[in-house]
């Protein structure tokens, strides 16, 4: 396998999907090591920093890339599989964003309370206990945390030529900000660009459902992923994205209010299951309402982003594109 | 402990929660031996029964109860811990209700399409096996499943003096439709009128998260549970029903849009945390945001529910109600 | 035509529709005169009475009623015209609640800001000149505002037994507050309970369409309404409350989301029109899209309220009813 | 008064904000005499002509533009008088597309219906009667409605280098779809990028308030428009779409679920009006509450649109930006 190493210099990190030139060209089958700073451009280092006075806008969510992946064109279905993620920092950091987060008024939910206070929390990781550890700020109280490092931001150039933050989730993948993102899952985004025009970043030491605060144990993270592509001709492209791990398929959905979030990913699961099953819409739907779990990513970017997902072992028979992800598995066993 | 039993005949469901005199008055402490008849009053037993000819409106979530709690006052904390559910029936069913579901037109979300096509699933139940069998309709799949028995409705009498249809989920609790009301949790409840006014009903053999098409695995229960109080000089009543099983400590937040739904039990979970661990509000959200899990209950009754749930492992310290859940869990094995 | 006055006294005000004893049957045709308490039960007579000291839950938007009419059974239609509406005091009241209004927090949009400082303004009503005069309280400026009064509330008892609080606005009317509700409106309610059980309540000397704040210039008010009935074989009752004006006819939807309210309105009002034009659904659709204004009425219930309104001018032919509001205009213009 | 025309080729038109070069470079105080197709390119011109077989994706609400603006940096405002808008066809057209639309599961409010029937009606525009006719797809019935000409969309570059679809609103400006858009009008929008980089399109020959089909009577119009730009140390710019009219100043705020939307408009409402009459922000909030008009722009694009006003003559002393309004009225005046 072709192995690209990518480090990217200050100057080099993207803020959109879409709108900006492809950093490497790679073909499908290709390796990538890259290494992606964390969402707040590495500016919060201690309890001190606070969001207001240290981030800028604009300049959050850097991300690695973009790449563009040869022979990819619309229609077709970028693969990527999540081979290792490992914190590239001893430490994390999450912090409060005046008017930003889920449990406070923002630039959308527009009320006139004031702000919560600023308050930052720094992670120190313990690499080998694999943990990161919570440290209240006006107690005592610390608690080790398991370490589980997902990637909140993976995505492809929009469709219809859209330029989009790197903050915001959407059709085209994105800052989906859900813990299913994590090493040994194979994600799955509709191609609407020539090169499919992809970036990752965002790494998150660890992150509850929702991402309540807005910030999840934020660290600059190793990604090891592998590229591939289902060309239009083999599957049609999934109009949302897909996640597959050796457990579940999941899908991914993002809008506003929550529960159109829900229903896009309900009705792509439906899609899907109908497809692997020989399924019509409403037996896929009478399926999916007594064995989906349906755990939320996040209710605080610019679109809210829920998750659908069906259990390979409570629903035999869930082995999809001919079996790629045991495939991208094995490939990704071999690198080690 | 006493013992009470109570299987209502056909005309002693009530329908609401609030609005109906007690069948029963029981000391905390009380054992309670309840048979629920399911959510469409036992009228679908075959595929060919569709919901629109054999299900009656005002008469669906036929409730068991009501029970008043002897000493009950206004901010005390009703305790009902889920001991035994056992299906009480060979089979369950699930069906499509026009214009009702979470992935159709509603006489809310009111459209001008036509209604999707009523069609009825029967599920058998293999008591040995404890699985439910799913049979699509339109093909020859069929599937077993793990029997996972629940309640969707538990509660209570609301404040104000308001009665509420037996199908909406609010602060009283009643049709939360959330599968974390199973065997082997305690639920707490805020105590709105004198006696707590409380009852049970729609019992699911298994139900997926979101209960998406708007029906779960709907069957009769068996039911036996413990009944408890807290009073109010001992700890304040919860805003929004409070779960707690082995594992977990949950809270279940109902409204429209999905989002305040996920924000009400966000922001009670934080003072549970709160209150539990010493932390003030803010680190509580920090802690929250790190470890919270946010699986969807329902996303298709009058009132949307959402779960927030901390893991007592993850987050050590956790034992609310000095103990009481365990407690409970020990009178409860001694009853088999 | 026969005519009631009706005062209540302080411990005859409710609070629910639903669940309290009719104070009077009336006949179809009877003229009711009424006075009706403030939303505040009169608690809030200067600037220096803020919310959180004075007011008392439960004991908001007093209803004068309930009334049962002769002959209403479930799937008639109430019809009450507003002959007149003055104001009963010579000053009004407006105050910040805490976590009440659009503009803030709540119960349901769960956050953890600070509450907004409580602050009430009092309008005084210039009778002759007919204005209430907003009078800042952090500067010297003072409007006056042209009185235009309104009733907050009205409604009948709920379906299936449901008993709601005076401050939910839903299928059966209640606390809709929008700015249509005034003297010379007929309102037409379903009838879901023999007798109808209708009230009145919560006038308003002025409001802006939304409500933002929560309260209007709330102020006790001297109502003359004609009580009126259509059988079911006459007409089918509507599914959410019409209103009738000279100019416009009229349909609330009430629900949340905001945009659930506005479908639901927009929906009924394609029926209405549908029916009035002989048109069918997707014609009547269009025409809606072209003609329709869409105000909001309240943005802070417990469900939101919005409003579609079609011009009498713009589309000729609305006449519903057989004429029934120039009837009942006559019958008022008798009155005086 | 420079005066410059401009009617674009087809191939000239773009689709989004941002992401083009601008097509003329003109001075702040500059009159442009345009043309602008209508939303359908043109595709839309007998009944028979339905969405789905003549519309493209990606080609829709081709804008007229975009044009830089000499002097504008970040900061500023710019400021659009719209002096005339005049339909440039004997007919507009509207149309049913499947899955868009009010009253319709979309791919955003996901369901499993079938689409709607699709169906296009065909205004015939009386230029000396001033109307346009509604005629029934399915009855006899037509009705003449007046003439309202305004413009859907005007817009500037967004912020962040994001690139938005023309079917967008959002506080760049853009699809906004309301009536408030019409002659008469001063917008003033926020410049995020040197040059402001404005367009418009989207000629509605008129339009309900939500917009509820989805489609308003497009047709093609010629729009003569004022430029003119405020700098930033003479006013802040505002942060969301101002609009001012002889009579009502007036806000357009757009994102989902609709309570945003309006939550949006009033909170820049309130900034404003405080700015104007020297309140502070609870007096403001309150003097709102009693003052505004709340009517919807529209409930069917990406991002819902939702309007406060408030009237000059009910509140004395609205003059914003030292006049300006009057100024181009003055202006426009000078021009016929």
């Amino acid at each position: 396998m072709d192995v690209v190493e990518y480090r990217p210099e200050r100057s080099e990190y993207v803020y959109t999907f879409g709108g900006a030139a492809p950093v490497r060209e790679v073909a499908p089958g290709t390796v990538l090591r890259l290494w992606c700073e964390d969402a707040f451009n590495g500016a919060l280092t201690t309890v001190d920093d606070l969001a207001s006075a240290n981030l800028r806008i604009g300049f959050l969510n850097p991300q690695t890339g973009p790449f563009a992946v040869r022979g990819a064109e619309p229609g077709d279905t970028l693969v990527l599989h999540l081979v290792d993620l490992t914190p590239a920092r001893g430490q994390g950091a999450s912090t409060l964003v005046p008017f930003f987060g889920g449990l406070t008024g923002t630039d959308r939910t527009a009320l006139l309370q004031d702000a919560l206070e600023e308050r930052t929390w720094i992670y120190e990781v313990d690499t080998a206990r694999r943990t990161v550890t919570f440290s209240a700020r006006r107690s005592d109280l610390s608690i080790d945390l398991p370490l589980a490092p997902m990637l909140g931001t993976v995505g492809v150039a929009p469709a219809m030529g859209e330029v989009r933050s790197s903050l915001t989730p959407d059709a085209f993948g994105g800052n989906m900000d859900t813990p299913e993102m994590r090493a040994g899952a194979t994600c799955y985004l509709p191609v609407n660009t020539p090169g499919a025009i992809f970036s990752v970043g965002d790494g998150h030491y660890r992150q509850g459902e929702g991402e309540a605060c807005g910030t999840a144990v934020e660290g600059a993270m190793d990604v090891t992923l592998i590229v591939d592509l289902i060309k239009a001709d083999q599957a049609p492209a999934p109009l949302w994205p897909r996640l597959e791990n050796d457990d579940e398929i999941v899908v991914v959905g993002s809008s506003r209010p929550l529960e159109d979030a829900w229903r896009i990913s309900q009705v792509e699961m439906i899609s899907w299951l109908g497809g692997l099953l020989g399924l019509d819409r409403l037996d896929a739907y009478q399926l999916l309402t007594q064995t989906a779990l349906a755990p939320l990513a996040n209710v605080v970017d610019t679109n809210y982003s829920a998750v659908t997902k069906v259990s390979k072992t409570l629903v035999p028979g869930l082995r999809p594109y001919d079996g790629l992800h045991a495939d991208l598995r094995s490939r990704a066993a071999s690198l080690t």
